[in-house]
């Protein structure tokens, strides 16, 4: 077989621009997710304030980091849909452009008069992503949506936290990022069936249907069994041991799921006892007897650190690792090995950190920095110059 | 304007065909995604076991619901890639296929004689899509991984829990689950580039790096502030009241942003004084007193249920919603009303339930029910009489 030289690799989504009305989360983190992948992505802001999350804190010399994390990468430009002339403009970028991503509710565009209907009919190439609480159909359409509420509605919380205690909610917005993931996968398969057909699509993402859609086994499960899923802390339901044990200084993870795996967690916490125990003899008794067996390894553990523990396990070669804070997730070595953490030169707040992109194609290089996220209008002058043709309203 | 008829909507992804290696979890729920987004996904499985998920309980009539619940809609065809005549086979499946997907440690496929570089070379068409732990660079690229690990490392537990309480695992696998969502965008992108190219790409996703990708500002605003993200339960970090608090059955969500919500809230909970409580004045002073408000606001909920109180709260305008457990979630009517929760006819286990397609595409009818997750080579003889045109070895 004779290998013939193959293109050098770029990115997947050169050449596709992406005019984006969204605001805060669900929208603007699937165009970041779009734009680190290397589309360009137009933000069209609300002239004055712009983007919601400009006026979230925390601060750095007045420029949001709530903002930053989420919009490098990307050009801004001030329209007041509601005007004319920002409508005429607004209309250009529309000609040009292969995807719009709003995360309005719904109802909001068509009151704008760019409903789906309207601009399929008349941009027919135009690709539409939506992003909103409960989607364009069903009895909730047209309500508000809270990443607190949705997760409430959608299982996730009751999965999470203790038996009995009071519920926890995902640390982060898990209910937006994972709408903004779906909404992505949804405009990448549009621009793939476009390249076929000539025609956009319209993708409606709901943040409760994608709720639903990320709970593993829980409905097949239940429905069958009709055991109600419950929170198990930090247990596996069925393996044991399997969860966080407190050392001196914080909690190290242990998952061995065997009997040869437990053997070498004995030897490693430096307690032969525990192998022999008969009350941990097989995991279906280690599960059984999971509390007793969380003492016996807690007593073990509390006489060293979570970096000694760690360096014994991983010698043994049972799979084990820290609970990272933020600091020690961003100095960990393999998290800047993968460049997942981006140093970014904003004009306003200096030196800013960003998460780095997740999907690596091979042979392409990471980008060393990201574009900084957008001053409010920052790209006014030269989007008007390419899309309209003139640097006519450029002043604003 | 003169309208033009315009195509009617069809799958994003029909036409594609995905040869699938993948085993449990990320690759697998990766693969249902996009086979609930039209493509043709094969499972390629081990002889005689194949996914190990199929030994994953609970069970019903034998057949896994785990594995019911991640692999509706796939084909089946078992191959040992370690004997010569299936290896054949599988190259027969590569030679017409769109999409490679596969989930093993780095390095394993390369000593099957099917790395990147190989398969590049001889299907340059073919895109390959692998998720792992840690991915194919790093330190820890070789290390195996588990969902809790990762998420110990990632971050998420760091944030996730009550201040000061033992850690809180989200519950389910976030780990896997959002590796699966971003190998799909890539892959999605894979097939975008390509429909220009013509030529394939790798995308390598790990699991840590996306826990990296979701953390929204915690990277940004700790680097520049230094102050360490910290778990706050259900509550909002800076807007009170906007937590989940307990009602005389359960715990009712209430998302109260301002002041004129905060009022309402108060008639909602037929607690005037709760508005006129110097301590709750602003959004500044309930979020300083915010255990006070807890206890006001509980003190209030406890005469009632949480039915009640949501009427009550909705009636008023007040962002509200339930803590809903699986069984509560599956009947809920938006859910309903959305097809996220999909009946599918199984040969052994009957009918089960599985999560809907969350990716919409407007035009296009939701699906009102999926292939079932298939039996163990089910679909041998159909694929060798297509892919390698006769049904040789079909007897396995």
């Amino acid at each position: 077989m004779v290998e013939t030289p193959l293109p050098t690799p770029t990115p997947l989504l050169s050449g596709v621009t992406i005019i984006d009305l969204s605001r805060v989360l669900a929208g603007p983190f699937c165009t970041m997710t779009l734009a680190n992948m290397g589309a360009r992505v137009i933000k069209v802001e609300i002239p004055g304030t712009g983007d919601d999350s400009r006026a979230f804190g925390p601060f750095a010399d007045g420029k949001s980091l709530y903002f930053s994390a989420i919009n490098c990468n990307k050009e801004s430009i001030a329209l007041n849909l509601k005007k004319d002339e920002d409508r005429a403009i607004f209309e250009k970028l529309l000609e040009k452009a292969d995807v719009l991503v709003e995360n309005y509710r719904p109802g909001t565009m068509e009151k704008l008069g760019y409903g789906w209907d309207t601009l399929h009919a008349r941009y027919p190439h135009l690709i539409y992503g939506a992003a909103s609480g409960f989607g364009d159909s069903g009895p909730y359409s047209k309500r508000a949506a809270y990443d607190m509420v949705v997760q409430g509605m959608g299982g996730i919380i009751s999965l999470t936290g203790y038996p009995g205690g009071r519920p926890v909610r995902v640390g982060i917005s898990i209910g937006d990022i994972t709408a903004g993931l779906y909404l992505a996968i949804g405009l990448n398969g549009a621009l793939f069936q476009r390249a076929a057909t000539g025609v956009g699509s319209k993708i409606d993402v709901a943040m409760l249907d994608c709720q639903v859609a990320i709970m593993e086994d829980a409905i097949t499960a239940y429905d069958k069994t009709g055991e109600v899923p419950s929170p198990h802390g930090t247990r596996h339901p069925s393996i044991a041991p399997f969860q966080a044990y407190k050392a001196s200084d914080g909690y190290v993870v242990i998952a061995a799921g065997n009997d040869h795996l437990f053997n070498l967690t004995s030897q490693a916490l430096e307690e032969p006892g525990l192998v022999t125990d008969p009350r941990f003899a097989t995991n279906e008794l280690r599960h059984e007897n999971v509390d007793a067996l969380e003492d016996e390894m807690e007593k073990a553990l509390s006489k060293n650190t979570v970096a000694y523990w760690l360096d014994a396990l991983t010698a043994k070669g049972v799979p084990a690792g820290p609970i990272n804070d933020i600091p020690h997730m961003i100095a960990d070595p393999q998290v800047q090995a993968r460049h997942m953490v981006v140093s970014v030169q904003d004009k306003v707040a200096g030196e800013i950190k960003v998460a780095g992109n997740p999907v690596k194609v091979v042979g392409l290089p990471d980008a060393k920095t990201f574009s900084p996220p957008p001053q409010l209008d920052e790209h006014r002058a030269a989007i008007l110059a390419q899309f309209v043709g003139s640097t006519e309203g450029a002043a604003e």
